[in-house]
């Protein structure tokens, strides 16, 4: 791979001889196939030299370099859409869609980390959850038929994502309208394949996406079974040692069963095969698969060494190497993932559950230690949990691990399927709560909230280490309905010690006794999980306005604890504070049974303001949206005042309460 | 097909030669083929008398009668798993397995029109969702191979449910095992479909599923390229007139594809042709897929003759005509479609999705009217929510209408799809709060809950025709944001005038003035949607008590209306009452905006207790759970009278306020 002198390069894209040509996707058209193979390797040396400094998702972007070439090449975007599924793979796009300045990648202010309506017209998709780009497709497509627009709508999406049940919603209706313009390039970058050469591949291209291409059908499958280069035969055999989820992206079978037309398998990295494929696809005028075989973290050594696909999505690391450059202290997810070691060692009825995340969600060593007890159901967060139902109802304990994020995919089945059924499912949620630069489809802040109307399911957040070992032990021990365990992402903070137990929460701080009966103080302070440092912080902050305060950790947020009412009345304010949606929260929760208790000490819920957050770090946000210790002990402070102002008023005004009006005073 | 005189039949089915003898699936053991062949006409009889009579699905159990004979004569209940998708083909299972008092079918107290793990040992999945049987059939095949266990698992599946992502996530799965045992019977009811024969079928079968079968394939390839009557090419002309959405139950290609032996196709009203496959599959030791044809409304020609599909599932009819015995007036779901076709004349830019309920959700006038601009998507909830944000990008506003339990499962496309990416989509949920008689996993008593946490998302709950227009139209109007109306199932009531309004909110009715500042008053009741009479009654109870009241309607109840905290601190007490899930519903979501103004106003929230409930009338749930006015009345009342008792305690002890406790007196 030619590459400039390093000490040439900078984090934006000026230094680079043909990159920083490329203003919109029009300028790829005066270049030639050899400055095209050139401007490929350039913007190769750019992504490694860039998102080691930033981190961000090194491998897809490597794989789609000449595939992206290639389709700003056949397709006119804006006019055309060019659709990414999940968008991890958008980078290249970027580069040659007029945003180059790579040097903030994923930070507050820089380029965001996925497509981007508010960068460009060339975004479309913003979302990061997989599978959707086909849906979003069959849509635009439509729009476009109905609007007699003659743009093209192309899709592109990992093999894996395939597996997602929306991909397959989508293929359904896609192939049913057999004269709906849409090209679907599946980019298909399963590393065991061996590079596919162009030769009889692009022959059969031809044949099948032609008018007459039917003719040629009996003859083309005459020709695959008997020659072992792309047809099914070889085909097999390459696919003979992966996993049956991959086997339906085969050469021919299936798609064609569905109706739709397939070019391919075409080289995703011979940049003349792949506009020839895509110009075929784009004259077809129905919809139709191009398959692209591409190399996952092509042309960097370390990516491709690694069999782990670590390279998928990096931190900075050092670009020569690949070596991270700095490690952080125990995270919550290995916490998760030695614990579950330790207990499928005690219970051989636990078995574990991933959505195509093994490593991310930290069941690699229970995999290790227990292959046959490890399910990896591909991108199907709606299968992993009604197949969990299955699981549980055979006798078996599950414990699906999943994002936060992607287990709203499988709200139904928790819902209908787990909890209807009493089946004792352990959800493990990873990355809960603000996850920060990896943009508004990342934050884990739905959970809490919509997962309070699941009948019977218990949801504890954990605070530290020792709870996440302690709650997914309590979790496991329930066998008639769906625990959850939610915790946030990246480094565990240090133990954070009970002073003391009421009821099945801990009291991380009591208020300081003089003046006041014992247990009682000015304030409730409500701590849920990862928070308790801060919460602990805002305590002191507090009283040193002399304003009394109780902490308390829930420890299981659903149900509300019985003896939350009991402890809230003997305050003269309930705070409650989560990293989750305020809406429908567990402050919400909380104020609910307080209200049922006829229990109406004021209560104020801090949280996630309902809205979509722009990328940036954890920190930023927790900042922007007032989640700081500072913050919220103003903010406290200042209601403390008002409700004394309010007492004030309502003694003074006593005898006047009998009059009709209950109306408090008001600042 | 012989009939018993029909006055000798009672509700259950004691006047039934051979069926009054099948108290477990294993006395089927003992009936000759001819037997099982009255048999099957008897249930066949013995359902259309009883489903007459108390409503409920008839076509999909007069399909499947032969089918459910077989099963349960191959595979042994409970021991091995006989799975349903959807259930409401499990009438023939329930009189095969001892329920045969179908007298109360559907009611309280009576048999569930779905299977029921309440009722028997045989029943496992008794959501109601489609496309879940899959996923559970190989959680519990998994967990039957750690365990060690040699039992089957059955899984029967409507084509139609096959569309269902889920299906897709699932298959992958089974199809990743080829050692794991699992039959899936495909249950094929389009009735386009010519009955087929079982000869050469069969032939197939048995050679499909022996171990030497590969031996076979290539010369059964030929066999099927030029035999008409079960091959390719005449099904791909039956097909053709089909829409492309079922092509995917091709007889061979797509399911060995994915590594699924095939058996079929199977007239699947041969009892011995389907024993005979069936027997096959069980003994195969992978997963094998059993392609039965039937015919939906089998024996009962109303039902044959009706190309609507109205006989799927009916109320009470007359069992000859087939016609109702009842009608009920205009109900919501009509007053939707006609107004959606008035919008489709006026806007050419409104186009309507259905997930394979055309007809239920109302739109048929809709696709007559405008057949380009409606959209069936099949049994795919994600993919239309999805597929609407590709539509409402391409410049056309998209009306999803679906029953509101079934939105669940679209919950994250809703979010990272449709609201995050501003689209102007709207979605109409019919069948809102509690349904009744089909049980747990039919009342739609979860949408006001969830979709409080979408950023921008507005809901609407019309109380009544008028409302459902205006609020389509408003709805509709909204280009930037998901937008969301929701109605009850059934009747309409009569129209509730508005007396006033404020800000956007339809005051229902002003308390009675004397003796208090204008628009002062105990009490404001908001109510929520159809509820609105209810809660009139409720202001006229409670005004014999002495306490004054405020009826409010906020018609849009997402986002709160910014002058509900200026109208509840005009109150002592706010009441509110919705037809959904007390938890983080609306009344959570009001109760939230009020803190955020600081109106510390009590509040009580009336709405469905957080569990799921049994299948009763939805009068009678609404009694059980103390959503009627006479309920509602006395707790407001009892509530008043303690708040009185506090305001006195508070008054007397107001100088103790300041000494460090604001604890409220309690009752």
């Amino acid at each position: 791979m030619p590459k400039e002198p390093r000490a040439a390069r900078t984090e934006a894209a000026d230094g680079w001889r043909l990159l920083s040509r490329v203003k919109r996707p029009r300028d790829l058209d005066r270049f030639s196939p050899e400055q095209l193979n050139e401007l490929a390797a350039e913007i190769r040396s750019f992504l490694v030299d860039a998102v080691a400094k930033t981190g961000g998702h090194l491998g897809p972007n490597l794989g789609v370099v000449e595939l992206t070439i290639a389709l700003h090449r056949v397709f006119h975007s804006p006019q055309d859409r060019v659709l990414f599924d999940t968008g991890h793979q958008s980078y290249v796009h970027k580069l040659l869609t007029g945003r180059q300045d790579f040097g903030k990648l994923k930070s507050k202010g820089g380029l965001s980390g996925y497509p981007s309506r508010a960068e460009s017209e060339h975004d479309v998709i913003e979302n990061s959850h997989a599978s959707t780009v086909l849906g979003w497709a069959e849509g635009l497509a439509k729009a476009n038929e109905l609007r007699r627009k003659k743009d093209h709508v192309v899709a592109v999406i990992g093999d894996g994502a395939l597996t997602g049940g929306m991909a397959w919603e989508a293929l359904n209706n896609i192939a049913a309208a057999k004269d709906r313009p849409l090209v679907i390039v599946v980019n298909d970058n399963e590393r065991s394949y061996a590079p596919t050469i162009g030769g009889l591949a692009n022959h059969l291209a031809t044949l099948r996406t032609t008018d007459g291409y039917e003719r040629f059908l009996a003859r083309g499958k005459d020709l695959l079974e008997r020659t072992p280069v792309v047809g099914r035969p070889l085909y097999g055999t390459l696919h003979g040692a992966k996993k049956g989820l991959k086997d339906f992206i085969a050469p021919q079978g299936m798609f064609e069963d569905l109706g739709l037309k397939y070019v391919g398998p075409i080289d995703g990295h011979d940049i003349e095969a792949l506009e020839s494929a895509l110009e075929r696809a784009k004259r077809f005028g129905g919809p139709v698969i191009v398959h692209c075989l591409t190399e996952k973290g092509r042309g960097y050594t370390p990516a491709l060494q690694d069999e782990a696909d670590r390279f998928h999505a990096v931190g900075k690391i050092h670009p020569d190497t690949g070596l991270p450059i700095s490690s952080s202290g125990a995270d919550w997810t290995s916490v998760f993932g030695e614990e579950m070691v330790k207990l499928g060692t005690e219970r051989d009825d636990i078995v574990a559950i991933t959505a195509a995340m093994l490593q991310p969600v930290g069941l690699e060593k229970f995999a290790k230690a227990f292959p046959d007890r490890v399910f990896d159901v591909g991108i199907a967060e709606q299968h992993a949990a009604v197949s969990a139902a299955g699981l549980a109802t055979g006798g078996l304990h599950p414990v699906f691990a999943v994002y936060a994020t992607f287990l709203n995919r499988a709200f139904d089945q928790v819902l209908m399927d787990v909890a209807l059924h009493k089946c004792g499912v352990t959800f493990v949620l990873d990355r809960a709560g603000i996850t920060g630069t990896d943009g508004a489809s990342h934050n884990g802040m739905w959970d809490m909230s919509i997962l309070q109307v699941v009948p019977g399911l218990r949801l504890a957040a954990p605070r530290d280490a020792d709870q996440v070992r302690a709650q997914l032990r309590e979790a496991v021990e329930v066998t008639d309905a769906p625990t959850v365990v939610r915790y946030s992402k990246g480094a565990v903070g240090p133990a954070v010690k009970a002073v003391n137990r009421i009821g099945g929460m801990d009291i991380l701080r009591e208020p300081a006794s003089e003046g006041r009966p014992a247990g009682r103080a000015d304030v409730l302070l409500v701590s849920i999980g990862a928070l308790a440092p801060m919460c602990l912080e805002v305590a002191d902050l507090l009283d040193k306005q002399g304003i009394s305060t109780t902490v308390v950790d829930p420890r299981w947020v659903k149900p509300v604890d019985e003896t939350m009412p009991v402890l809230a009345e003997r305050h003269r304010v309930v705070v409650t504070v989560e990293d989750n949606s305020r809406v429908g929260g567990v402050g919400s929760a909380i104020a609910q049974a307080l209200r049922d208790a006829d229990v109406d000490v004021p209560l104020r819920d801090f949280g996630i303001p309902p809205r979509f957050l722009d990328h940036a770090s954890r920190k930023e946000i927790l900042a922007e949206i007032g989640l700081t210790a500072p913050d919220i002990a103003r903010q406290v402070t200042g209601l403390v005042a008002k409700i004394d102002g309010r007492y004030e008023a309502t003694a003074a005004g006593a005898a006047g309460v009998h009059a009709g009006s209950a109306e408090p005073a008001r600042d």
